[in-house]
């Protein structure tokens, strides 16, 4: 798991901070979390290579989290992709972008795939065999989701030699991965934890931004690898997170802490700060596991 | 007059190259023409102070001219800016805007002011006592207009060595520089040309982008000072003009020629080409006065 995070600072972009958009590899999937103004330059920084995104995560339809987006689509255009993009947010994202596209009688040559959310519920957006993803609902000034992007159990893996010298049909290697045991080819029945190994542990990933402290999210959460939540203010600013809808780096540490997850990533800074440190330190008074996301820093995980 | 190029590339912004943004002093005003994404950002690398910005003029809605302009007026809200913002462009523009700012439920605490265009003939769309902006129809994809600012012819100047010398009292100074004779203390008739010195000569700027090869704008920016026009190609991709509605250097140099400018300004060059310099060769083999535009250079005239 690889989170390449392209901006993460809040309101608006500036010549050396970019506003929310970070991609997570995941299981061969490449996605694309939020899309504030200026992600498509970042992209081209960093070097990910645009036709691997095939799915678009907004969280909501602030500019700082959003405003990348039509730009992004058009680009996509002009360089003649064909590759189908879903975009998960908001309801009105639809309206916004297509009626861009009308004004500048631009319609994309790919197929363009909205899937528009409504509800307050935890939802799940997107399956395939490997990942699920499901919506996570934040407490923010408009209609906000995070987002939970979770591995599926994989199946055992075999391990070769045991299954060689067990002298097994080729044909039922598949069940034996699934954790069936099976007959080999003496008739006898082999036990499928003596020729496999355990599947790799599922990683997950959350996606937090923007809200403000919002325990009922702990569950949805629970024993994540890795959480990303906002921590716009510091504590001398607290009284703001209420007001603005945001949270403070302890309010991120609690979360981290009561959801018991891996490690805590910091983002969505507010600009009025002239260092990071104290976002790291004021969270680790709560919380030990805290990582700074930095405009171009990767975290593999 | 002093023209700032803030961005001068076509289609899509790249790591190095912005799309189309440019700030116009003149005569006190700064006017902002087309706001590709990231405007906000090359505004500020460039230090122009976002206070001084009170007319936003946009030729067209294609996203390299315009996507940079919610976030720049979502910017100007952060900063809890109060000066009214005047924006001219197309129709389409306001729904575009307004639609933004209600799903992020974000309304300016600014005025807006917005002067939607239809006439595809030129109209005056902004006129104070010292500068006029009219609209030069362009012939693009999409409903463009170009924009032409010009000076009004100023008062001439006391000559005040000249003016203390004849004797005539302050109460007709006025006069004088509007080019009227009038009587001394001593009951003289004097001729203004004598004691007052001519007017600067008023300057005027056209904006030309995006738009084919057309002639009949020639008699609008006839004898302009400064001519912007697009050279989207170069003479060995000339096929590609009337295609895509663009124009070469070639052609822009034509039009220069035609309206008798006196210096052109050459951008919105194709970002397929490595080196800006076959631009100004191949506009020079039929206008010689020719300048490049870079992003991030000023041109004083």
């Amino acid at each position: 798991m690889k989170l390449t995070i392209l901006g993460c600072y809040s309101a608006t972009p500036r010549t050396l901070n970019n506003t929310t958009s970070q991609v997570l590899e995941i299981n061969n999937h490449m996605f694309l979390i939020d899309c504030g103004e200026g992600t498509q330059v970042q992209l081209r920084r960093h070097k990910i290579k645009f036709n691997r995104i095939k799915h678009v995560f907004i969280s909501h339809l602030h500019g700082d989290h959003f405003f990348g987006l039509v730009g992004l689509i058009s680009t996509f255009r002009l360089l003649t992709r064909e590759t189908d993009l879903h975009i998960y947010g908001p309801k009105g994202i639809k309206e916004v972008i297509t009626l861009q596209m009308k004004l500048a009688d631009s319609w994309t040559n790919y197929k363009l795939i909205f899937h528009e959310l409504t509800s307050t519920e935890t939802e799940l957006i997107f399956e395939d065999d490997k990942v699920e993803v499901h919506t996570i609902p934040l407490n923010h000034r408009v209609y906000t989701n995070g987002f939970l992007f979770k591995e599926k159990a994989g199946e055992r893996k075999l391990d070769i030699k045991a299954v060689e010298a067990a002298n097994i049909d080729t044909a039922y290697f598949r069940k034996l991965k699934q954790g069936f045991d099976v007959n080999n080819k003496d008739g006898i029945l082999i036990d499928y934890k003596k020729v496999t190994k355990p599947a790799n542990k599922p990683q997950s990933y959350a996606f937090c931004s923007d809200t403000m402290y919002k325990e009922d999210i702990v569950p949805l959460i629970k024993n994540v690898d890795v959480l990303y939540h906002e921590s716009t203010f510091l504590e001398k600013h607290a009284h703001l997170g209420p007001k603005t809808k945001h949270s403070t780096a302890i309010e991120a540490a609690k979360i981290a802490k009561l959801a018991n997850v891996g490690t805590l990533v910091l983002g969505h800074y507010s600009t009025r700060y002239d260092s990071l440190n104290a976002f790291k330190e004021e969270a680790q008074t709560v919380f030990k596991n805290v990582e700074l996301s930095e405009d171009g820093k990767t975290f593999e995980f």
